[in-house]
C-alpha cells in the first residue's frame, strides 16, 4: 500500500480516476445504508423479546407488597434498585430508577441546578455564565443539553487514558464558573477510551473553585464490553467519598443498550443525601416511573448475573461487526497516511479521523453514495470540530450484509476525499 | 334528623357522648382504611391486564414501518396520536404522546416557560414575580408545581359553572404578571364541576395583559363519566382559534385512569405551532417516549370506540361506590346543617365542606380512627384553606366492603367534630 502523501501528481490522478469511477458506480446503485446511530439491530433486540410477555400472571405484578399497576413509589421498585446498584457496585439507597431515558435524567439534573441550585444553593442561572468541561471528541447529546441551558462548553482533549487531567485540574481550580464535566468513563462515546485508574482518582480528588461543581458520570456502557473481560475502573462514588467530596459525582446508566433502545429503564446514582434532593423534585414533577416496565426488566433479568449473561450474548453479536469494520479500515486505508481510528473492546462507536479539513467532505461523499453517517462535527461542542477531521462510526445497526457494503462505501469516500485534497494542494 | 345548630346544650351533650362512644369503639378496632388518593381498585386494574401480554408477536412490534423496540420517533407512535386526537376531538399533528405522566408534561411546560420563555419570548423567571390563577378548591399537584417554581398563586372561587369568570377576566386583563390558569374542565378535582359552555367560551376569549398567558387545560377526566352521557363541552383549542388566540391553550390528558395508574401513557395537545416548540425541547431532553408501552395501549384499545367501551366498564365499577358514599352522606349527615357535598357524575372525587374551621379536626379524627383522608387544606394553594372546611373524598381505591366501613367512620368523625365545636361555642 502506497502512502498517498508520497504519491506523484500523476499517481494521485490515476488513483482519483479509479476511485471516482468506483464511487460513481456505487452512487448509481442507489443504496440506502446507515452507520449514524448507536441503535441495536433486530437480532440484539430479539434477545430481550421474551420480556414482552413475562408479566402474564397476577402474582408477577406485585413488588414488595405493592401492585405495580397502581400509583405509588417514586424512586423505582426495590428489585430494579438492587440490580442497578449491583451493576454499579453501590447500595440501593444510592440509586434512583426512573423512566426510559437516562438522557432525561441528565437534562433534569442540569435543569434543576440551573433553576434551583445545587442542593438548594444559588441557582446556576443567577451566578453568571456557567461553564462545563467537555472532553472531545464526545457525545453530541451532552453538548446539546449545555447549549439548551446556555452553558459555555470548554473542550478538553481526550487522551488514551481519559480527559487530559492536567488541563482539567487547572481549569476547575481556577474558575469558579466551571460547574461540571461530562464523562463517559467506560468505552467513551466515540473514542472507545476506558478511563485509567489514575484519571478516575484525579477526578475524584479535584479541588474545584466552585463548591457546586458536579461530575456528570454517564456510565452508558458500564457493562458493554464485547471483547475480553469487563474492565474494572475505580468506583467514582467511593473515590469521591474517600476524597471528602461525596456529593460531587452524579452517575447515570440505562438499559437502552441492554434490553430495548428507548423502551427500557434508566437509573441514576449518587450519595444518599443527593438522592433525597432529587426525590424532593421528583415528588413535584411526576406520579413516579412506570413500575410495570421496571418489573418486566426485573423478572426477565432476575439479577446481576442474569444481566451479565445477557451481555455476553450481546457481545457475540457486536464483536464480529466491530472486527469486520476495523479489519476493512486496516485493509482499505492502512498505510496510506490518510486516516486513523481506534479499535475498541466495547461500547457502540469507532472514532475515526480523516486528514485535517476532510470530515465534512467525507460525510458528504458518503451521503451522495447513499450511506448516512453521523454529521461531521457532532462530536464537538457547537458542532465545530476545529480540525474538521472526526467522524463517528456506528457499526451496530445495519445487518451484517449491509455493514459489509457500508464500510466499503465509507472507505472509498475517505480515499476519494483524501486524493481530491492532495490533488488540489 | 335534627339540625345540630338548633339543638340545646343538653341535646348536644348527649349527642356528643353517643358519638364519642361510637368513635372510641371504632378506634379500638384498629382499622386501616384509605380514602385519600384517586387510585383505581384492583377490579378496575384487572380490566386492562390483558394489555400485559398483547405484544407477543413480532409483527405487533412495528408501527408505521418502525420497530418500536428501537430508537426513533419523538412525539409518539401514530396509532396513539390518532387515539388521543380522537378522544380530544383534534387532529394528530396537534397531539404529542409522551411517557407515563401528564403531570410531568405540565411540570416541563411550566419549567420551560420559566427558563426559556413562551415560544422563545422573555423567560418568565426574568420578568419578575409570575402569578397563576388557581380555581379553588383545586388539585394539589398543580399548586405544588407553582410553589416549586416560585409562582404566586391567586385563588379564584369555583362556581357550579367553573371558575368565577368575572373575577378571572378582570385579573388577567389588569395584571401582565398573570401568566397562567389551571383548569380541570370536566369533573374538576375535587369539585366534580363540569365547566359550562359559557365558561369555556369566556376563557377562550380572555384578553390577557400578558401576551405569554397560557391556559393549562388538565383534561384528566375527559371521558371519565360514570353516570349518564359524557358531557360535551366546547373544544378549548377550537374556541381559542376562533377567538384569535390559537396558541393560548395547552391541553393535557392521561391514560392513568383508563388503563394503569402510573404505568400508562400521557398526552398533550396544542396548536401545531406550539407542538413544534415542544418537540424542539424534547429533542434535547429525551431519546423519545417508551413506544412499546404506547403500542401496548394502541393494540389493546384499537381505537376511540375501544376506549369508550372500556370506560363504560369502568363506570359500572365506580358508580356504585360513589352512589354508596353520597347515599351515606345524605342519610348520616343530611339535614343536620353541618356539612355540604357534591354528587358528581364522573371523575374521582367528592368535594366535602364541613362547618368552618373543622376540616383539619375532622381529618385528624379520621386518622385517629384508622381512616386516611387527603390532608385538609390540600385543595388550596400553599395548603391553606382560609375557611378550613374542604375535604376531598376519594371513593375509588378501597374495596366495596372497606368503603362501607370508611364512609361510616368518616360520618362519625364529621358529626363528632361538629358537636365538639357547637358545645365549645
Amino acid at each position: 500500500m502506497a502512502m498517498y502523501t508520497e504519491m506523484t501528481k500523476e499517481q494521485l490522478q490515476s488513483e482519483h480516476d479509479l476511485l471516482k469511477r468506483e464511487f460513481d458506480e456505487i452512487c448509481a446503485k442507489g443504496k440506502k445504508l446507515d452507520m449514524s446511530r448507536g441503535k441495536m439491530d433486530s437480532v440484539q433486540l430479539d434477545l430481550s423479546s421474551p420480556m414482552l410477555w413475562c408479566l402474564s400472571e397476577k402474582d408477577e405484578w406485585v413488588s414488595n407488597g405493592m401492585d405495580c399497576r397502581n400509583y405509588g413509589g417514586l424512586d423505582g421498585i426495590i428489585e430494579m434498585k438492587q440490580i442497578v446498584a449491583d451493576i454499579l457496585g453501590l447500595e440501593p439507597p444510592e440509586v434512583i430508577v426512573g423512566g426510559n431515558s437516562s438522557l432525561e435524567m441528565m437534562f433534569d439534573n442540569v435543569g434543576v441546578n440551573m433553576s434551583h441550585g445545587v442542593r438548594g444553593g444559588v441557582p446556576w442561572q443567577k451566578q453568571g455564565e456557567i461553564k462545563f468541561i467537555c472532553p472531545v471528541p464526545g457525545y453530541d447529546r451532552h453538548f446539546r443539553i449545555c447549549e439548551y441551558f446556555h452553558i459555555k462548553m470548554i473542550p478538553v482533549e481526550m487522551l488514551p487514558t481519559g480527559p487530559d487531567m492536567d488541563v482539567v485540574e487547572k481549569l476547575v481550580k481556577d474558575d469558579p464558573m466551571i460547574k461540571g464535566i461530562w464523562c463517559v468513563p467506560l468505552f467513551s462515546n466515540p473514542s472507545g477510551c476506558v478511563y485509567s485508574d489514575e484519571t478516575v482518582k484525579r477526578l475524584a480528588n479535584l479541588t474545584p473553585a466552585a463548591d457546586d461543581f458536579r461530575i456528570y458520570w454517564d456510565h452508558a456502557y458500564c457493562i458493554h464490553n464485547f471483547r475480553g473481560e469487563l474492565p474494572v475502573i475505580p468506583n467514582i462514588i467511593r473515590e469521591c467519598e474517600k476524597a471528602g467530596s461525596p456529593n460531587m459525582p452524579l452517575v447515570f446508566m440505562s438499559f437502552s443498550k441492554i434490553s430495548f433502545c428507548g423502551a427500557a429503564v434508566a437509573g441514576m446514582a449518587s450519595s444518599k443525601s443527593n438522592c433525597e434532593y432529587v426525590k424532593e423534585r421528583m415528588f413535584v414533577q411526576t406520579v413516579g416511573p412506570n413500575k410495570m416496565n421496571q418489573l418486566r426488566h426485573a423478572r426477565f433479568f432476575e439479577d446481576l448475573n442474569g444481566v451479565l449473561a445477557h451481555m455476553k450474548k450481546m457481545a457475540e453479536i457486536l464483536r464480529p461487526k466491530f472486527e469486520h469494520v476495523v479489519g476493512k479500515l486496516e485493509s482499505n486505508l492502512g498505510g496510506k497516511g490518510i486516516a486513523e481510528w481506534n479499535d475498541p473492546d466495547g461500547g457502540y462507536f469507532i472514532s475515526f479521523n480523516t486528514l485535517d479539513n476532510l470530515a465534512k467532505r467525507t460525510v458528504a461523499l458518503c451521503a451522495e453514495a447513499g450511506l448516512t453517517m453521523t454529521e461531521a462535527g457532532a462530536t464537538f461542542p457547537y458542532g465545530i470540530d476545529p480540525r474538521d477531521r472526526n467522524i463517528r462510526i456506528a457499526p451496530s445497526y445495519p445487518s451484517f450484509d449491509e455493514l459489509k457494503e457500508a464500510i466499503e462505501v465509507f472507505c472509498v469516500a475517505v480515499r476519494l476525499a483524501a486524493v481530491e485534497k492532495l490533488l488540489g494542494a
